[in-house]
This record gives structure tokens, sequence and C-alpha cells, in this order.
């Protein structure tokens, strides 16, 4: 997380400020909780959140890093603080709670708020797509395997194939955020021994999460590891659009470029000079996110009831992997709305072969006329030579060969663009639903 | 995927003769489809099930691979042998299809078949843990937080938690298998342009997968990598309990062990040289299946309608974390089994401190007693202190301390065990939902 | 590792046949030392060589397997199926030896002469990169950066650049052989208390290994892990060249093309279908072989004196990444020495803009002959944007330009090609370092 | 990196003053050398000097920064505040380089002065580890493998094994230095068609590193994927060492523990709950610096002269892994230098199994004394089995057992725990070289 990729919201929810506002919301709870359980008086769970429930500012925080210097232990410092705010009646607070209760859930609750910001990129992300799509729709261009032209489709249909991926990115990132949305307050090593389990469930329900079913000090990591391998999965798509569009964007193809003001300079002095940073640097962040989710894999297998080695790493690629997600997913929206797309590119591109990507058509056309498919394969690959090394034009070259026994409209039909295009709407219908 | 860590199920359904038999069933089916549609013959499509239909035996098998070594098109030689059998009415096969449609169906099927066995082992896994766990949810043990002694918990509670994560590692596996479960015929760039739709509707309805809403050349690549994203949390899992096992079989600690028969020799004259031989083997096997993870989602960004570049990877991968997972759930279900679960050990280790564990409840009891924390606090200390450096008991010296102002009984009441597992069957309901 | 992306010698370094004939050599390399320190009679070690110097047939292979099967341990079957063979003799093998000191020590010379095979698979690729970067030293094409067009360079030099990279990458390989190299015959925990270290350094002596200095049960995987990420380096390297083959031979820029025979037929009726899935291919594997480096990273923690986790992950990316390296190696190697290169095509493309690429060296030459920057700036920019929307030549309008001060003569200076080829044999002098 | 897993020395060479200044430097020092070859005046070099060299101060920054806001272009922010600073002669700073020169040519400055502190690290480490092996070079403690005792060993012998991982590691990290050490100054796409070579070679020399042979646009990548590989293995040796020390000091083994102070409270009222939190953290740490591997290797493919997909990786992984490593180097050798170590508690585990791990020496013993192998192994394995199950002593055993036909005196010789340590000096003189 280094604020060059970073928004505002996203990075601001892994500030001090935030982690121990919901901490607070925790133990407030909490005690809520228990007071309404006899454990602890009421009056103490009204005066902590009468006394405690006020911003973390740089003050208080500067406080709780003061005593964390002497303690050296993080809870610790943030209830000796909050004493300091609330009174006499902070020591009910925390009662039968271990330092774990407190820390996992608010992880839960940072990573499921995380979430919601990065299903909101997403939705913009996909409204920006499907726009564009429908936009696209008929703008014919050719389809490319290897490289290669292979056979016209539509820009459209591209991104409708974007749109879809996004789409499943986004059930996927509603049931990651569901895998981590649980709040456990177990006690040492999950037993509930000083705890009642009331107390978990009104904090759960208070703060949107689950009780974990069974934890030990800690919520079990395969949560996490499989939250992550969803960042992991959203970077891939990501990446997978943005070579699209570095492809796009290549100066012999240039099929579409990403947004630049009419009045702005290139680069330099070549106004050809307009690179596709923008979707490169997506690529690169989409490396950064991926790069999560094996140490959140090598989380899972904690020794016995807990150890620690997870936390450091969480420390890290919980801002990391999210920051970095919700910028790309951002950034890659607006790429999308704004991107240049240039129709008669396409087609001067398509008709680069001299209508060569028909040939496929004209084969099964020759057959389907009671040609051999050896005579027929012959005869195209004979004019389609032609075309490849002299440049000639595939259409003329046929018509003029007289044993091609198809009529000129015969052929003329069979180098029909339509052909290839006819499906696009019953395509979208399948994709957008409508 | 070596045979040493293989089973012959999962094997066989990335064996030659699997991938065949599943290539001709999406081609005899999309013969019929087309023939129900009048692209071709009826009579040509009951001849490829009639002709057809019948294993892939090695000299098959052996036919196609010499096929395929003149013409180097694995699609074309499958095609070309399967026209042997059936005859001249095989033209009509794969007629508007591209190879890639036969291929990543394929595909889809085997990784779906996979994860129906990956379930079943689950399953099996499921089962065991449930059964050990409650045969086990008293048997007192000590939880252990950074592998140092903590409170008590009991050994069903263990792994009543590692059941939790598989349970959830069998919906991700779901949702895995739902993930990949696609069919997609739909031409050279995904357009139908030359095959309908109705064609891939047919198909995938028998081969149980859903059409893919919209395709390039594949079926898109965030599919697999979802996919192998979950073998790896579930691969997580595995280590976590191989972990736990490895943990309690240690010479110094010994609360359980993988099975040994009661004559087996041990690997030496040592009969104490009992290896968790298993369970080490299973973490090096989580790694392996967690290894397809990165090739996996880097396959996602093809370049354009798609590029063959996750054609090598999948080769690979999929047998590899396929079978290994299988071989690893199998093995982890007869290691828990047959686990050899030592109580008395437990409680000996339990014992080890001397009734230290019980110190917090001491300081608690002390506090309610009107003790003052810093007060009770030096009493717990200077007790527990004698205990932990001279081997006392932690007990009998707190009665002999005159400023323990606590009752004999009160003290022994605050030693009883029964206070941290009181809640373990209100767990294990919350767990196994019964 | 799979037949399809195998080669002969490298696959056969790891079957049973090989590891067997190491296992042997160790085993009477050791007898003949503790021979000549009088550990064993000398009788007993000639007895070894006479009797059990014989290739390892695979009836012998099938006794080892059929013995495994009962004693469940690799190294006590092959001794015991050594025993049929020498007899009597036989049991002085292996004496005050651990498994591990065989089995470690035999991988050690599986990576060493997987790491020569390597190495000589590297020579042959930087031969061929040489000498194509010899052949177009002087070919001029447009160097890309962000694939926009920059400005010219030379093919050759693009050749140079992965000459020297894999250069480094043989560098590395050497380094990753030498980390590997060594040889341990220490004893269950390295202590040497049942064996003298002489008998590991003549061991050592006769592998080409060197002792390892410290070893515990094994050899320390830090080795491996280094070895493993340095095949993870050169794999880099291969995608990084398979790439550039693949832009290169995208229908819209074709400079180079993998080789396809005359008469070859493309892969359907279109000519223009020739797609680079060799390089595509080499992309795939190169993942395969990189996956190998987080398990191997992850080996090198094991518990205590060893751990058995670290097996099974070399039992499969032992063979899968030196196997599938040295077929991408060779398949890099053949696509490198048969390339087919397009001079007219890079020239026409570096044309393309019209002379745009020199627009750079033009806004020099007005500054220089004192025209302000801005000025300068301002005339380039109008001249380039003619050509860059109308598609005019930039020389041509410069000429017109009446503001432009520069003489023809002068401008046709500053559009010479060889202006930026000038330092090419400098470079290649500094590379090939002749 | 996070302040928490920072130190200053390291954190500071990330920071934008660094980074300024060493730009600042690369083109004083071009500057310098352009003046020497004629190309600007003497004149304007010296003023570069005279009035630029000075420290990046917050002010200076904040004006770059706001430049920058402005011209989306960090060069060039950064040369604008250059020439604010030194007047009308800078014009002819940068003149024929590309911002690349510049930013490939600090991050090689950065990357080695990087690995300059990780070298310091190491030597602090390795002081540490000889020091402590040489200490306790005849503690005896009981060597494991599978966490199973196996045969003794000492202490100082572990400590040995992992002072050679991380001189290994030394070597390794001098290596990756030379990888990154280059410098290149060679235009637009490594030409020089606008700049000399000379000019490379004055900075490279003044800079201390070493002019890049070739170069695209930018230093090749699969330098900087070997030297995150390098950080990698270096990692993962540290997770070695960290959890070799947090097995020690698990409660039933407790043979060493991080350092506390002897006033120290333990963390709760139970002074045995010394948590060996600094190794857990290492261990998480490790695989922070293990997750730069992957995304380093991935960058290695750049498109053609370069794509600036590596920028936004390096930007993270840069300051993540370096600083990352450092502290986990300096917290490591922070808790060999302090930690306690508990001889007797060794010696009491090592008996624990009642003298069992002389059980092989005895074997041996009978079958030299000519008793057959297999009476040899009954009768060890019965008197073991009394040892193991009734907790007997194995010698008193043996020498009550009658057909148990060694002498006394010959057994308490093979009771020697000096067997096994024997070798250790010679051991240790391998290691150390002294």
């Amino acid at each position: 997380m280094i604020p060059r990729y970073s928004r505002p919201e996203m990075a601001a929810l892994w500030e001090p400020a935030s982690r121990f506002r919901i901490w607070f919301e925790i133990e407030a709870h909490a005690t809520d909780a228990l007071a309404e359980l006899g454990v602890v008086p009421k009056a103490a769970a009204a005066a902590v959140w009468a006394r405690g429930d006020k911003p973390y500012t740089a003050e208080r925080i500067a406080r709780i890093d003061e005593i964390e210097r002497e303690t050296k232990h993080d809870v610790i410092a943030f209830l000796t603080e909050l004493a300091e705010q609330v009174g006499e009646e902070a020591r009910f607070v925390h009662q039968g709670m271990t330092s774990s209760d407190v820390l996992d859930t608010c992880l839960a609750v940072q990573l499921t708020r995380a979430a919601d910001l990065l299903l909101a990129d997403l939705d913009r992300l996909l409204e920006a797509l499907e726009k564009r799509a429908r936009e696209h729709k008929d703008t014919v261009t050719i389809g490319r395997s290897h490289g290669i032209h292979a056979e016209p489709t539509t820009f459209g249909l591209k991104l409708a194939g974007h749109w879809a991926a996004f789409a499943r990115c986004r059930t996927r990132l509603q049931t990651a955020r569901a895998e981590v949305a649980t709040c456990a307050i177990s006690g040492a090593v999950g037993t509930f021994a000083n705890i009642d389990p009331r107390v978990e469930a009104h904090v759960a329900a208070k703060l949107g999460l689950a009780p974990e079913p069974v934890s030990t000090q800690v919520i079990p990591r395969d949560r996490h590891a499989a939250f992550f391998a969803a960042l992991g999965v959203v970077a891939g798509c990501v990446e997978n659009l943005a070579i699209e569009i570095r492809h796009l964007q290549r100066t012999e193809v240039r099929e579409a470029e990403e947004f630049f003001s009419p009045g702005q300079k290139g680069s330099s002095a070549m106004p050809h000079k307009r690179n596709p940073v923008l979707t490169e640097n997506l690529t690169g962040l989409a490396r950064i996110v991926r790069s999560a989710v094996v140490p959140a894999l090598e989380d899972v297998a904690l020794w016995h009831e807990r150890d620690i080695s997870h936390s450091s790493v969480e420390r890290m690629i919980g801002p990391d992997a999210t920051v970095t997600l919700d910028f790309a997913l951002a950034r890659l929206a607006g790429v999308v709305e704004k991107l240049l797309v240039y129709p008669e590119a396409m087609q001067r591109n398509l008709d680069r072969l001299g209508g060569l990507v028909h040939s496929q058509r004209v084969l099964l056309a020759l057959t389907q006329a009671g040609v051999s498919r050896e005579q027929a394969y012959r005869l195209v690959q004979r004019n389609a030579m032609k075309v490849w090394e002299q440049g000639a034009d595939f259409l003329t070259e046929l018509k003029a060969d007289p044993e091609v026994t198809l009529g000129d409209e015969e052929l003329e039909k069979v180098f029909d663009l339509g052909y290839h295009t006819k499906r696009v709407d019953e395509i979208l219908k399948r994709v957008f639903g409508r």
C-alpha cells in the first residue's frame, strides 16, 4: 500500500483511527452483552458509550502509541487509553476476552468493508463494460487466436466476455466476503470458559457478522486464504482486460486507445507516442494483488490453537491487496468508460488480408456445391496464396478463377460479415440476461 | 502425478482412454443435435453411436497416436480414427466445430468428475473427523498458543475445528465445481457463426454442464483459476491438520500417533522410532497442490480470443493437482480414522506445569473475593514461580500461603477442569448442527 | 514430467534404472572406502563391484519393487536385491550409513547431471542467438516501448539482448549446480558417530561432488531452493524471448515467424494462419518451471534434524522442472535457429508512421540551429500531426514548411537510419566480447 | 514496508530524499561526462554541482511533487526543480538521456545499497551464530528426525548448520548484488543513438556500478528476478532457524527460549507463558519476503524494448522485500545473541527415553561380540520394550538380562555420549575453516 496506488476510502479503512474505532465498537457491544447477562454493571456499559464513543483523533492515537511503547501490547495500550476516557467503569471492559477476540473480529470487519468497496468498484466497472459492449455490439473486428487473424467478431462481444468474467468475480467476492464475515469472542483457546457465547452472538449481530462456529484462539485462517485467493482471481481478470487493451493500442493495431484529451501533448514530439500506461500499470498491479495469495495459503497451518506467524503477513497483505485491487478496479473502470475505440481501424485491419478471413466459408460453399473436399481445398489455397503473397484481393481472384464454379453473387454472399455477427444479440442476451 | 501418490480412479480420469471417450461423447451428442436441426442426416448420427460407442482400447489409442505423429493435431487424429470405425457417415461429425470446443468441454467434464471424487474424499474425511471428535469430545488436553501451554480444551474440540474447516472446503469445492462445469461449442472465435447454439445446449445437457454464456475460442480461464485456487485452500487445510498430528506425535508430546499395528516393528531397534511419515508426506503434498495456484492465475490473461499458453500448463497441473489432492485426502482420512490417541499422555502433559494452567482463574477468584488486582497478581505470581522453578504443586502452594485468603474448597473448585470444558457440547452442536 | 514435454536423456535421469545405478555407485564407493579404512573386508568391497556392477534391468527393478511392497522401505529393498546379486559379502554394504546418505547424495548427482544437460541446452541456444544476432546486426527494425513505436534499433541488437540474458542464465545455472553438488554421508543426525568422514570424502570425489561441510540427517534444503529458483529465472528469460517472437508474428506485425517448411499447409484454408504455437507453448512451460520455486522455498524449513516433507515435493518438482526446462530450452533453440525473419516487413513497419520516428532528431536539429525550444516543438508538432492524421510523409512536409529553416540536405541527414545503428558493432562487442 | 517492521537506514534508502539524491548524482555525473566530451559546456557541469549539490529537504520534495501533479512525469518534475536551483545551465542536464536511464540506474544503486545493508545484517547474524555454536559445541542434545528422538548431537552443531546456511546466503547475496549492480545510460531503445557510451561508463564508475552490456529502454529484468529470488532463499533460511527455536521453546521441550529479562513479567499470571513471539513473527516475515519472488519472475517478460508493468511491482516489492528482510535478519541476530539455552533441559529430554537412544549401538556391540543379527535384535527389542512401556532404565535392564552377554563395563562404554560427539570439533573446522 503506497499512496501512489491508493484511494482514500480504502486506505482509511486500514488507518489506526479506523482500527481503534472498530476495537471500541467490539468492546462496547461486548460490554453491553455482559451487562445484559448480569456479568458487569449496566452503568459500566452505559459509561463506555457515553464517554468513549468519539473519534480516535491524532492525539488519542499518539497516546495509545505512547502506552504501547511501554507495555509492548497493542490491545492493552488501547484499553488503557480507553480507561483514561471512560474512567473507573472501564475496568469492566474486555472481561473474559482475549486480545485475539478483538483483533480477529476487527480484521473481519475490515475485510468485509474492504469487500464492500471492491464490490462497488466492480459494479462501476460492470456498468462501464455493459455500456461499451452494447455501444459496440455491432462494431465488427477481427477475432484473433494465437495473435493471428481468425474470424470476425464484434468489439461488443469482446467486452461482453470481460463483463461476464467480472460478473463472476462479483459472485466470487461476495462468497469471499461471507468467508471472512465471522466474529469470534471465545477466549484464550476457544472454549468460552470465561465468557458466555451470547456475548459473541450480540457483537456479531451488531457488526453484521456471523458467530464463528468453532474457533481456537483465532478465527481459522482457511477463511482468509480463500478471501485473498478470490482477490487473486479478480486480479487475473484485471490483467486479462488490461492486456487486451494494450494489444489493441499497439502502433500496428491501434484499434483502441486509452483516453487522452484532444489538446493533450503526447509524451514527446511524436504524436503517435501515446502509451497505454494505465493498462500496463494494471498489469503490474495485478501481479502485486496475486502475490498475496501464496503467503495467505501458507498462513493456514498454524500450530495447535494458534501461532502468531499469520499476524505480520496480514498486517502487510491486508492493506496491500485490498488497497491495490481497489485502485486497480477504479483505474480500469475509468479506462473502459473513456476508451477511445476506432471502428475504422478495426475494419481496416480486418480487410488487411484481402478477404482471406472468408476462406473457410468459400471452402464450405464449394463443398456444398458438389466440389470434392480435396479439390475445393486446392482451389481456395491457390487463390489465397496469391492474396497472401502478392497482396491481391481474395474475392476478385476467386471470381476470376474459372475453376471456381460459384457465381459472383454467391461468392459475395459468402463474403458477408453479417454471417459472423448474426448471433451477437442472442449472445448478449445470454450474458446480460436481457 | 506420479504413481506413488496416485489413486486409480482419479488417475484413470486423466488417461487417454478417458479423454478420448469424453471427446467421443461430445462429438456424438453434437452430431445428434446437428441431426435434430437438420444440418446433418439422422442416419449419420445414428451410425456414430452404432459403430463408435465402444471403449478406447490400447490398440485404438495406439492408432490415434500414430495418426497424430503424422498430422501433428490431436483432434484431427482422433476424428480420423473415429472415421475408420464409423465409416462414411463420420464426415458429418464435428461439423461447424473447432478443436477447442471439444478440448475445453472435455476439460470441463474431467474437472467436474475430479471435483466429484474430491467431494467424496472430503465426505469420508468429514465422517472420520466427526466420529473421532465425538469420541474425544471430553478428552481434556492442554490448549497451546505459540506452542506454549495456555488453557485446557478437549481433543474433540480440536478435531471439530478441523471438521469445520473441511466442511467449508466442501462448500468451496462445490463452488469450484460449478465454476468449471460449462460447455462451449461456439466455433473459432465464439460467435456461433458456423454452428447453432442449440448444439451447445444439447451437449451441455447431456454432459451435465451449463452452456458457457460467452466464450471466445475457449472457455474463459478465470474459471479454472478459481478452481485451482480452491484446491490450494483445501491443501492448506490438509497441511494444518497434518502439522497438528506431527506436533502431537513428537517424542516430548506424544499425545497421539499415526497408526501402527501392535506387532509392527519400529524402523530400527528403538521402539520409540515411530515417525509421523504420513502426515509429513501430506505436508509436502500440500505444497505440490498449492503450487498449481500461481500458474493457474497466470493463465487467465490470454491474448485476444485465445492463445495456447494455458494448454501446456493444464496438461500438467490438471492431473497433478487433482490426483495429488485426491491421494492426500484419502491418506488423511485414513490417518484420522486410525489415529492412536493417548488421553493419559494428554492429562500428563496438562499436569506437567503443576496446575499453573489455572493461575488465571486463581487471580480472578482473588479479585472477586475483594483482593486488589495488584495484590492478587503478586500472590499468584509468587506461588506460580515456586511451581515453575522448583517443580512444586500449585494448589498445594496456594493452600499453604497464608495471604491467599481463599478456602481450600474454593481453591479446589478453581482447579476444576470442567470449568474449561463446560461449553463443549454447545460448540459441537454449533459445528455439526446436532 | 509428461512424455509430450520430455526429451529422452533428461527423462532417463529420473527413471528408476538411473536412480538405482547411482545408489549402487554410492554404496560401492562407500564400501571401498570402508575397506580401505579397515572397517570391512577388502574382499567384500571387491565382491560388490564384481557381482553388482551391472545395469538395473526391468527384472531387477521389478524385484526391488516387490521387496519394497513388503518392507515399505525403498533403500532396504534396494539393498536386499543387491545382496541377492552380490551374496554373503553384501552384509558389509551400507555400514554406518543412513538411508538419507544415499538418497540425498543421489539427488545431488541427479541435479548436477540435470544442470549439465541444461548447460548444454543453453550453449546451443546461445550459439543460435549469437549467429542470428550477427546475421541481423544491421537489420533495422523499429524499437517499441509500451508496444508503441519509439526509435529504430536492429533485429540483431534485440537478439543480442536475449543472448546476454541467457549468458547470465548460464552463469546462474553453474552457480546453482555448485549449490547442489555436495555429498553427505554423515549418519543419522550428521555427527559421523558411526562412520568416518573419509568415507564421505571418497564417495564425493568419485561422484564429482564436494563433501557437505555440515549436514543433519539431510543435506540442507536452502541449496535446493537456490537451485530451483535459478531454474525459475531461466524460465523467465525463456518466456521473455517467446513473447517477443509471438509479438513479431502477430498478423499486423509479422516481422518474424516460427519456421514452417515451404510446402507445409497452414492449419486451415487460410495461408496466414501460421500460429506461433511453439512460443505460446514455451510461455506455458515457463509457468510450469517457475511453479517449482515456491514449494522449493517452502521446503527449506525442515523440523530439527529433518522432517520428510521435502521428499514428496522433490519427487515431483525434481523431474518436472528439469525435464520441462530442458524441453523448453531445446524447443527455443530450434525456434531461434530456424526463425523466419522478414527485414522488408520490419522496414515497412518502421516506415508506417511516415518518418515520424525521426521527429525527436528534427527537434534537436532545429534547436541546434538556433530555433527556440518552444518554437521548434511547435514546428515539429504541426508537421507531425499532418503525418499522423492524414498519412502524409514527414520529410516532405518538413521540406515544404517555410518556417522550418533547415535545408533539404540537412533534413535528409536527420532522417538517416544509420544515426540509430551507428553503435551496433560496439554494443555487440560489449556483449559477445569480440 | 510498514514502520512496525522497518529499520531506519534501510527505510531511508527508499524515501524520496534518497531517490532524488541518487537521481541528482546520476545527472550531475552524466553532465560531467558530457562536458568532458565537449557536448555541453564545462561551466554547465560545474554549475550543476555548485548549486545543485545539497540535500533534498522536505520543501524541495514538496516542490517536486507540486510540479509532478501538473506534468504527470516524475523525472521532468525533478529536472524542473533542479533547474530552479541551478538556473540557466540546467538546460544541459539530461541531454540525450531517457527517463529510464535515470530510474533504472537509481534502482541499481538502491538495490546494491540494500544488499550492502543486508550483507552487514548477515555478518552480525553469522558472528552471533558462530559465537553461540562454539559456546555450545559440546552441549549434548538429542537429534530429532521426523520430530522423534534419533541420536545425540550437540547444540553447537545445530547452530553450525544454520551458520553454514547463512554463510551460503552471504555468497548468494553477493552474487545477487552483482546481478543488479549495472548502469544503463543508453537512450530510448538502448542504441546510444543520442548519447556516447562513455557517459554511461563515467556514471557507472562514479556510482560503483558496471555498464550494462546491452540494454533496451531498460536494464533487463532477469537481473532483478535473480535478486529477489536470492532474498527469498535467505528468507527460507530465516524461517528454518525461527522454526527450530520455536520448537525448542515449546512447553514440553523448553531447551531454549527467546530472551526475557529476569525481572520481566510473563504475558499473564502464568510464568511459563513466555511465547516465542519474535521467531513466530520471523516465520511470517519470511513469507512476506518470499512473496516478492513470483511477481519479480513475472516481471522478466516485458514487451519488446520495454513495457512499464514492472514499475508498479518494483515500487512495492523493492522496499517491502529489502526492508522486511533487513528487519528480520536484525531481529534474528538479536534472538540468537540473547537466546537462553538450557543444557540441563537438553540432557533431561535426552534421558527421557531411559537410554533408548543407545539401542542401535547395543545392537552393534552384540553383533560384533558374535551374536547373530536376529538374536541381537530380539534381545535389544525386548529390553527396549520394557523401557518404552514401563519407563524402566535401558542400561539397568540390559545388565540384568542374562542373555545379554556383554559385560557391565562394556555396556557402559556403549552408553557413552562421547561416541556421538567425537567428531564435533572436526565438523566445526570444516564449517568455520578454523
